[in-house]
């Protein structure tokens, strides 16, 4: 097993066409509540123990300007320059290691910590969309699932190009 | 950027309710042709320089006896003992470094090797659901995308529940 070297956060990013994910379980009273976006891009997320605030930003800026996404020209552009929506999937099975038949998550960091990260990413997500008056003619968006929730998902693609983004 | 170490193979692993996979794109004579699973696992994989076919059997014997998949209970269990279904998609993006704005794929093996894992890896998968009995009883399959084919793909989860396993 090859083993990784230290990082703060890690991302699985997957193109989409479609993306719908349950952001609150069905209960006695309510049926389960959902978001969806459509053409754009879904980041997996996960902080590590030492992750501290300053990491956001450079999540940020990475994972919005990095040519991921494929424009109607067949060229790939970023989320931002498409314009694309943004799902983003809190996702700490992302910081599993395997050992024997099972996975260990020592390396993930602690509820409220990795709470607030994600809390404070997915704001900044927002802010960088909102300052685009690209996006904001488009009418693109960012949605966003619970924290600490099962992250229901239902994913259409044409073709995931998934990538695996660490920082 | 956190730097990885070498590693021969890395997989991202999503679990399923259903996925359905494009291995043959439309064209004049024909519609497109899909494969699909039902409730199992989705294993997209990419194999970098210096693989040589001793790494397959241990990509198998992990992957199919991790224990990632839920059962009923609620326990997780392997996906031989689930048993579920496996879809593997060839997704060479999982090799991408990020550079400046765009990924680069300077580790990611030849084309012809590739392929040659890439087939060996599916067909010591089918072998192993062969070989248990609770898999043939319960039909459940392999199925797997086209080496070098755009990955059309679309996934239904109670939770992908993603793990990304290097080896």
């Amino acid at each position: 097993m090859a083993e990784k070297s230290e990082c703060l956060a890690r991302t699985v990013v997957q193109q989409c066409v479609r993306a719908r994910l349950q952001v609150k379980p069905p209960d006695e009273e309510c049926e389960a509540q959902w978001v969806e976006i459509e053409r754009g891009m879904v980041i997996h997320v996960c902080f590590f123990k030492g992750a501290q605030p300053d990491v956001v930003p450079k999540l940020v800026n990475s994972l919005l300007n990095v040519k991921l996404c494929e424009a109607d020209s067949g060229k790939r552009v970023s989320v931002l320059e498409l314009p694309g929506s943004i799902l983003i999937v809190p996702q700490a099975t992302l910081g599993g290691k395997l050992k024997g038949r099972s996975m260990q998550y020592h390396s993930n960091i602690g509820k409220e910590d990795g709470l607030q990260l994600y809390s404070n990413f997915v704001s900044q997500c927002e802010k960088e969309l909102t300052a685009s008056s690209k996006c904001s003619e488009a009418g693109v968006v960012v949605k966003c699932g619970t924290y600490g929730n099962r992250q229901v998902l239902s994913l259409d693609t044409n073709g995931p190009y998934t990538h695996i983004i660490e920082f």
